[in-house]
């Protein structure tokens, strides 16, 4: 094949028929998940309440490979394989030596890389006999490809929006309408901790962390409700790896045979590990020698300037306990444009491969994430999602100083999504009101 | 390559080299535009002040095949081709046996076919020397795809947006920002005709005729400025075909040697002729008897209920005089969430072979159009652009008639964008407040 393509597709046969878990291959052992109520070692019963056992299963499972079901596979079809680009125009505006690819999971039919895990963990709840789903979103993109999974699978889905987002952004809860799903402003008066936040706090712009209290509560109530995560957990990054499994087929389709830094934003943590783990597995063979970079927003820096030690996954307190870096569980961020990077942790696989030296972190803030953005649209002609916009300028970091050398490194972007939904606040960066923050 | 392949994608080495002019082969001779001042057919030198003379060539041309120049076809490489489907999701959800199939021009930069002609027309006015661009624009989809192709030759864009659009829309205006164009609500306070306008209609929701005469005025004041029109005009169609030659290539590879019934949507025109003209050639030749149907809003019904006679292209009589079917220059259409289909005419090649009884067309209320769009959004994870809904729904009436019948004719279907940025009108049909208009 070429090696001047713009763009390697890959045919629907080409789709990873399995999921790559890295916990086979970590080389020191993961921290366990611990039970809130005995700080013991998590059993699989006790996640009974909020998920079906086969997501429990892949959860705890230390499986190299996962199949992924036909079922899920034939959604898959709708858009993937996500196209990977070589960034020839931007290098040109950009006058360097580097050689750029980027990973596009924006042409997903909710525009991010969130319907890669949506799709199987409505499948397996329908296969588990579950009719109902319940999720928190921040900026919308994950309660929007939940909807659709849902209602691909016949499944009826709640979703608990952070209020300032479901305020600003109405196109969202929009979206999520059309697939059928249906928005609550968190927190909010149809659920017990939602009431006793809005109490407590009745000006709050609401967090990820409340939000999850609010959908873990309702499905802990009904026993045909399953809880949704979009990040953070073990099996939602276990099957984000389709991303960089599908990208090294790409590269190899590029002839380009080694990755040299690999950027990705970091909210909880499934895009970066959906794109990093398979490379990390070329590093942990010896194949290659990736130096991966988490991109998080400088307001929930959670990596950079967070703690490593267990803490709840949300606000009230009523989820296991995670080690992972953290700025504690009732850490409510400032508004920012920084999309779904707003979260409190880190997923537990993100922030151990961290802590052991296996990738790098930087935290973004937005004015030097949109003034990215704007170069990257102006240039490939795609409108970055405000979270992916962080990659993209924590990548042109590297871009420059490679210039300065003289240097052509290969530098791989993940583009976890379109902004077509994130325009206001494009146009705040624009204005020159963006704080800087 | 197999049958039951949801997507054929093609690569970039595959984009079409040439456009395809359909007045090379038109059995019947076009009636040529006049000269507004004298009513004589219009001369090259007539349309000089507006337009560079590579593209007033184009305009006048009747080669059967026009070269694509490479600079074009390498931006075409950030998205094309396009993506062909089989609708299977969609042919199950309806139980039909019909074999449906869908041309998707959404995942282009500005999110629909619009950057086809955008990106040629920059091209050209850049190598004729012009170094601004003026435009009108409806909903926003060709002033947007305008701005991105300004962006890639260097040159300046001035955008007239229909009020209504403009104040209801404010995404679109931002993403002419975030390509460097800058929008104005038109009737506008900036040029003579706007003023004028505005003084007569203070209330107007504005209309394209409106904004037209704006923009033309602005380009005929200043020597280094060119009007673009995205629609109407025989070259704007010409570089339109691109989406039917590639989908000609596509239906070979899925090994469909015949189309039997193609629907796509029509407002000025250049979405239609694009997918069809291509499809047209075929049933001229004899290779195939594939029956085309515009589908136009019932807002805007210049085909199913113009006049078939000269008229002007917009509200103030300062474009030359087109023979087309319109509903008359002074024509403001309702409101309603038809995007781009409210013009008052028709491209003048669309109204010929429509006239000549080579298409079909038909006019769809809005609300057929969602519940359609919908539909297909839940099946096959797209949402569809407003425009574009209404071809979907004027394929499902053929779709029923052949699943009553027990036939399984190839229908093809023209999604001509992308619903992202018209999520509020899927809310106000979901809402069940929307206007049966």
């Amino acid at each position: 094949m070429p090696q001047d393509l713009y763009k390697v597709t890959l045919g629907e046969d080409q789709i990873p028929t399995h999921w790559y878990n890295i916990v086979a291959d970590l080389p020191t052992p993961l921290a366990p998940p611990l039970n809130p109520a005995t700080d013991e070692p998590l059993q699989p019963s006790d996640l009974a309440a909020i998920f079906p056992d086969n997501l429990i299963e892949q959860e705890m499972s230390a499986e190299r490979w996962i199949e992924i079901p036909a079922a899920v596979r034939e959604i898959y079809r709708l858009w993937r394989p996500s196209p990977l680009y070589r960034a020839y125009r931007l290098e040109q505006a950009l006058g360097t030596t580097a050689r750029i690819y980027y990973k596009y999971e924006g042409a997903s039919p909710v525009g991010s890389h969130k319907a890669n895990s949506s799709v199987p963990q409505a499948y397996f709840n329908q296969l588990a006999g579950r009719t109902r789903l319940t999720t928190e979103t921040g900026a919308g993109q994950w309660g929007a490809a939940l909807a659709f999974a849902a209602e691909n699978f016949g499944l009826t889905c709640d979703i608990w929006q952070v209020r300032s987002s479901f305020e600003s952004k109405p196109y969202r809860a929009a979206q999520m309408a059309v697939f059928g799903g249906k928005a609550y402003s968190s927190p909010s008066e149809v659920t017990a901790v939602g009431r006793k936040l809005r109490q407590e706090f009745p000006d709050t712009p609401g967090s990820l962390g409340m939000a999850i209290s609010e959908a873990v509560e309702v499905a802990a109530e009904d026993p045909n409700a399953s809880y949704s995560l979009g990040s953070v957990l073990n099996h939602v990054l276990l099957h984000q790896t389709i991303i960089g499994l599908e990208a090294l087929a790409q590269f190899a389709a590029f002839e380009e045979p080694q990755v040299d830094y690999l950027f990705a934003c970091a909210g909880g943590g499934s895009n970066l590990g959906g794109i990093a783990f398979p490379f990390l597995r070329e590093n942990f063979e010896g194949r290659q020698q990736v130096k991966i970079t988490a991109c998080e927003s400088h307001a929930a820096p959670s990596l950079t300037q967070g703690e490593f030690r267990y803490d709840y996954g949300d606000t009230a307190g009523m989820t296991p306990k995670l080690k992972m870096y953290t700025l504690g569980a009732g850490f409510v961020p400032d508004p920012v444009h920084a999309g779904g990077l707003r979260y409190h942790g880190m997923a537990p696989l993100v922030s151990h491969c961290y802590h052991e030296g296996h990738l790098d972190a930087i935290a973004i803030k937005q004015r030097e994430a949109f003034e990215a953005g704007v170069l990257f649209a102006r240039a490939e002609g795609i409108i970055p999602a405000s979270e992916s916009n962080h990659a993209i300028a924590g990548a042109l970091r590297q871009v420059r100083l490679a210039t300065e050398r003289g240097e052509s490194p290969v530098i791989l972007i993940g583009v976890s999504g379109s902004g077509q939904l994130d325009l206001p606040a494009y146009t705040d960066f624009l204005s020159g009101h963006m704080v800087d923050a």
